[in-house]
């Protein structure tokens, strides 16, 4: 597959945007979180639901391409998945216009994810199953300017 | 100077919590705006006010190292600068405990902000002085775990 | 018209959820503010952009009748005027399920808006044409249960 | 006693600002939530913590008086017990400046709160203790400007 053939289109909400009158850097990682909810219960879902097994943020990286101003349109969110592991994964974003709106790049991210166990408050591993699930949508690495420091 | 010499304390709000009745995620990077805007008018409001030429957020990386419940008291948010450029520049957190609270680090995290000029919707470049007073509070890397991939 | 004649599905978004893992009840005023601005430039917007001219919450009064919890399907916020003055008019919000989810009013609550004119910092008259469009929309009090006191 | 002898003063947070640069109508009322959480520990704390038993809200209703600009100073948030009824009573609030910052008052609210007992999922008496304990900071009606209509 490409990094291209899975996304989830996210409504924006007025109060998105900041004194600035953009959509404020912190909601983008609030839309995010939008798109991989359904994305995981999508991916993973039939399986196990995860987002009650479930699953916890270890890290994010973020870069801002170009300001994204409030409008009815939502934001079009690609997603794959990354770097398997036995217990993590990291999941790749660009969040983008939909099709018929534009052709803008406005962020590019990465959210590691690391499967959990509440009921014994510990990090536990991926079955098999999960793994092959999630590579199924697994893509190249995100497409980060500044990585290399 | 060392990475500890300056921080802020940020209070916690109850709606910082999710439904895993932890801070979520994507509140801790909230916690980290606040911590910056204070940060910046402290560093550079005597020469000009950032803020309103102003400065935007080019890039955010976060790494969550310990669950940080809703208490009264606040998290220390120890901030220094790091990379100081042409026209950027990153800072580097540590969010930890007060020292009458505790000892823990709940996550570290840095954001590269570009001075940017409003009236001209550009880039500039940040002064002799600004950098300067940046250097002031130079410290080093952010102590990521899991960055070189 | 009746108040059931116009209505916006608003899309809820797993942070809507507090550490009770139900949708906050203030979250309930951020799902009627997306709904109002939908509604305002569909009433209002070929006339003016009351947005932009524009437009200020004076008051809002909601009450909370049964527990949303998060899910794919967006509430169905149905709206419509009230007490259309001078200066001011009073939208009644009615918060429930769309019709293929269910049949549950999870809120009802009313805002008072007022015409503001941002250059001369004060509040301005509606104009015939505006109260014209606003009572095409006019509906009934809403069905508060605890109002007379 | 009156209704200026218990109050909580709340921090602002820069992301309290909407695209109009004020503080947003919406996080008023998260700004009362935090001072609400404070009060019902200070106030029942020491019989029953009510934030766990538990209260769920019930109404608000919230007029806005003067603009809120974003500052470092916190807003003093007056509260006080009415209505104190078998299984729910009412808070009253006024949002104000400190002492040394000014002598505005930016919103008057009220918000109906219900004890709950999560357990059985279902409302529950106030016991005689805690009705006691709330009429100790019992004050008069809001100064709600609309409220007869």
């Amino acid at each position: 597959m490409t990094d291209r053939d899975y996304y989830v289109d996210v409504p924006l909400r007025w109060s998105d945007m900041d004194a600035y009158a953009h959509v404020n850097n912190v909601q983008f990682l609030r839309l995010l979180e939008d798109a991989r909810v359904v994305a995981i219960r999508e991916w993973l879902g039939e399986r196990e639901d995860m987002l009650r097994t479930g699953v916890l943020v270890a890290r994010h990286e973020i870069e801002y391409l170009a300001p994204l101003d409030f409008r009815p349109a939502p934001v079009r969110i690609f997603m794959w998945t990354k770097a398997i592991g036995g217990a993590n994964f990291d999941i790749g974003y660009d969040v983008c216009d939909p099709d018929d709106i534009g052709t803008t790049t406005y962020a590019r991210a990465e959210t590691t994810l690391v499967a959990y166990d509440f009921a014994s408050a510990s990090p536990r591993r991926l079955s098999a199953d999960e793994r092959a699930a999630l590579a199924e949508h697994a893509g190249g690495p995100v497409g980060f300017r500044r990585r290399l420091r």
